[in-house]
């Protein structure tokens, strides 16, 4: 993990690549991976680039430092206080949000540490979160009179209401087993053991199709947002599409003829 | 808690304030606080006037007697037994729940006792619950041939479809663990420890600023109902106009200051 | 349980009843109840006779042999290997599925060992599903280039979005204690204790109005997909329909008489 004091000319988010998985590393450890405006506009050009690569099967965001992410930038906010910069800021900041369950790739959180307000939030717009047992969550804006609107939106999306609603309203913190327990998370592992889960995780989803996964991610969120009717009319017909696609031709085959598949990837 | 006997002039409901929270107590413990149209009348007026009431910060839904609330007055339902009547009785009662979640206070359901039909329908729409561990819950009315439909709206948006199915159509009682685990409460104590639990509660979210807080529980419903993108968008323009608020730029200075906020409040 | 080698005239779908329970029991064995073209045909027939058959109060899905259901027929769809054949396969396939929340009868899965894909899909579109703590669940298609499309429908209304993209993605197992943990299963029995469990579960709803039943569960299902408002307006005018049913007439005067409700049925 990353661990010197950041300079000017430092990256805000470091991307490493191995076996198919893109890492991208929050790397302002010393302001707690703030998403400031330059923060979310490398996390975004990470997102869009890594949209258009073939090469990435999956994406894992991880933090350098103590803390996983500890939301906006407070100080930046006081400092242009004026309705249009907050439009702005929140508009890019959930407009990123919503890149992380477009790309075709999942997303995977590596929370090792704290992770608040908006970085409670981007651990619930990540498609998978694995975290460590010392991990803890909350959505603080409201201890300094911002309730989290934004992050409250990706919250209710993985929680139940009223746990959400708990969260939102008290500031307090959730530890790691209660976020797990409450659908936040999905594997607590001890801080020892979370990079081989982590890799444990991307590799077997780097392992499959990487076009069943980009069309059946694709699918879910959209199929989320429309009544049970629409979502099985627009299921069945993403579903005949993969299934005349190359890949699962192949894995068919090789199940029935009980080899490996070959896949041919996007 | 309220134990003598109820006469005729006895308040349905009644409404003890302390600290900018007000504690609204079901008095009518020997028909086990059923929601007549009487007692839903003194609830829809009580809570009226607290949404205009800005001393108000947290609200408290209590029982007096040994349950919390058994649902609808059966012997009531059965003296008006016309169409008319039902409608007239249903539509009050889902006006008063929706005025729960419309209020700009957050309202805790203080749930000494049982909770039945409509009675567990009102925590259910409560923003937040706390049981005792001894506390019970059933949407019961299928046992005399009245399917819970206006609870089960409530009931489903706690907890997950079969187990709020398997709730309407049993009958069946559930303990206060397992509501907890289903998402039906936030947290079960110990009866010696309800009041200090709701009061420490209530206390936290009344420290809070009540201008934030009432922005954000009236964003949180309504993203709710909404899909990713328009939920986006319209929290960024919340969020927005909460950051121009005086109390979010003194709770971010007093942060930054590291001294305690002093909220101007609505 | 059916454990004879099946021949060509054998049903696809045995049905018996007793005391308004009806079983439908998936009978291919040794394919592991694959859902063919002609088992999802048998199905549908079945369904589509019970929603017809007042004297059927509850429905039991169970199934012989070692597995509950290995989902679609991947030799079948393999000999068929054009798109015209898929769309028909799964729009007939969602149709079957679709049936099971709209029959006025509860629909309870007997899960008896595996369930995957398309068989974990049926598991999660019953009602209500009781299981032996041995079951494993999967949505195993990824693992052969076919990303669980129509299952995800299913499986995201039961679990939370993480939990179900976790499955969708890693095709990866869950065993029956996770499984009621998430929401898929609403008890998890010892196998000897399983055909007790299921008994009492079907006889509990049996039991009560079956015009209340069908009216609820309807109800059910629409309510879920509307907002708040909207849902308390439908489920209040339901709910006044109900309570003017002789079923409910008598059923509150048998609560209020301290006897036995006999119901008029449907």
């Amino acid at each position: 993990m990353y661990t010197a004091t950041p300079g000017q000319d430092d990256p805000y988010v470091i991307r490493t690549d191995h076996d198919g998985i893109a890492t991208l590393t929050l790397n302002r450890p010393q302001q707690f991976n703030a998403l400031s405006q330059a923060m979310i506009a490398a996390l975004q050009a990470h997102l869009d680039a890594i949209a258009q690569d073939p090469a990435v099967r999956v994406v894992v965001i991880a933090a350098a430092g103590k803390a996983f992410c500890a939301g906006h930038d407070l100080k930046e906010m006081r400092t242009n206080h004026h309705k249009a910069f907050m439009q702005d800021l929140f508009r890019r900041c959930g407009k990123m949000m919503m890149t992380l369950t477009q790309i075709p790739q999942p997303v995977i959180a590596r929370v090792h540490g704290i992770a608040t307000a908006a970085g409670c939030q981007l651990v619930s717009m990540c498609d998978l979160a694995v975290a460590v047992d010392g991990a803890r969550f909350a959505t603080s804006g409201i201890n300094v009179g911002l309730f989290c609107a934004t992050p409250g939106v990706g919250l209710s999306r993985n929680l139940g209401r009223k746990q959400a609603l708990e969260m939102l309203l008290t500031g307090d913190f959730i530890d790691a087993r209660t976020a797990l327990q409450q659908g936040l998370l999905n594997r607590v592992v001890a801080v020892d053991a979370l990079d081989a889960e982590i890799d444990q995780l991307a590799r077997s989803i780097a392992a499959k199709s990487s076009v069943a996964i980009g069309m059946g991610k694709q699918m879910f969120y959209k199929q989320l947002e429309m009544g049970l009717d629409a979502a099985y009319q627009y299921a069945s017909e993403v579903m005949a599409c993969n299934m005349m696609t190359d890949d699962a031709g192949e894995g068919i085959d090789a199940f029935i003829g009980k080899r490996k598949a070959e896949w041919k990837g996007r």
